[in-house]
């Protein structure tokens, strides 16, 4: 029998488990850990809410936040109105769904990009990683995720009908810059088709041994499309 | 000869790069990753920003400032404000040298807990570390760093002074819960020194094995500490 009033006490993880208790149980159940830290309610919620960015636990938050706490005019002011700036700042582009302060967005307003080249990529992540390497010049689209039967992502969820409008509008060539997963290849294959109507050129990226990678380190699959892409030197 | 004209276009890391180049040069330094994202300042400021917390380089900051701008509202919007509450409300406890929203700190309020035993520690961390373990029910005492000739942190630039005069105010017992390490053994030594005319019975914690530790991954140092000070079962 479950009986949560009999079970034996648990710790688990403060700053995760804290939102899910009740205030009316705080201090009172033994053995939970209710109150994590000697310090105001600010402090806490502070605590929290860095506790939800990616790549900062429970543990490296309550360091962030002492960090900030310690340089609070050289970091927590500033960041706090940056986040602030930020918040009120951000636009979505209505062309292309990038995030800038603009809207359309700084790449879609920029006349020395080729405007016949659309670049299609998942995320805004991956737009900015494409940037970084600085390797086109074209136009990006982004479909703001990947098709995916078990998260409920349908083509209408994604930016497809902006991006076979945008086709339509005079595009020579589509690049399909999706992740090498099964979701990414999936769209990519259900871009392939929605696309093939409209007789403009697709494309996706080469698949094959990364750059400064050694054979021995990678998997099959990447090895298979690496020789079957194989190309004379 | 090293002429910054003629030296070869190096590429080095944008987001931490990116301060140290003069506006003037953005967009005309070839080889040289100037512009490191398509997006408004607002948002290179906010991963500017994040990138100074521990635990998050330039990398992990630029993907949690995508996510923050995701959820803007149930992220973004919420941690600037409780950045801009938790600046406002922080205060440095005036007795223990504590952080909380109150002075006296909460902890130095609380007339459960033990006014004549002492437990000094280096740094707000530390305490909030032993009161996650819940170990200790006395008052704290937070030095706010450990004596460091390299760092030139001498006895004046930590709380010693206000230690001395708590102890003096009538404690029974000061527990020495320094890291064990150089500067930590260093700091206790000190101030086992300064508080001897004083009478004041001081302790130290114990070293020795951690719990769930395995002797064969333990250092010499500690394995030497936890033979030293075995005790009959």
């Amino acid at each position: 029998m479950a009986n949560p009033a009999v079970a034996p006490p648990r710790i688990f993880n403060c700053a995760r488990a804290q939102p899910k208790i009740r205030p009316s149980l705080k201090g009172r159940v033994k053995g939970v850990c209710v109150s994590s830290l000697p310090a105001g309610p600010e402090i806490e919620r502070l605590i929290q809410l860095l506790a939800k960015l990616p790549g900062l636990g429970p543990r490296s938050a309550r360091r962030a936040a002492l960090v900030l706490l310690k340089k609070r005019e050289a970091l927590l002011e500033p960041l706090g109105t940056a986040m602030r700036d930020a918040a009120a700042a951000i636009k979505t582009c209505e062309t292309c769904g990038n995030l800038d302060t603009v809207s359309p967005c700084s790449l879609c307003r920029d006349g020395r990009r080729d405007p016949h080249v659309l670049c299609v990529v998942e995320d805004v992540a991956d737009l900015w990683a494409l940037e970084r390497a600085g390797v086109f010049r074209g136009r990006y689209h982004v479909l703001g995720g990947a098709l995916s039967a078990l998260d409920g992502i349908t083509p209408e969820r994604l930016n497809t009908a902006s991006l076979i409008a945008r086709v339509d509008e005079g595009v020579d060539e589509v690049i399909l810059a999706m992740n090498a997963t099964v979701e990414g290849q999936t769209t990519a294959h259900y871009l392939m088709d929605a696309l093939t109507p409209s007789g403009v050129k697709v494309t996706r990226l080469a698949h094959g041994v990364p750059v400064g990678g050694e054979l021995d380190y990678l998997d099959e699959g990447t090895l298979s499309a690496a020789f079957r892409a194989r190309r004379p030197l």
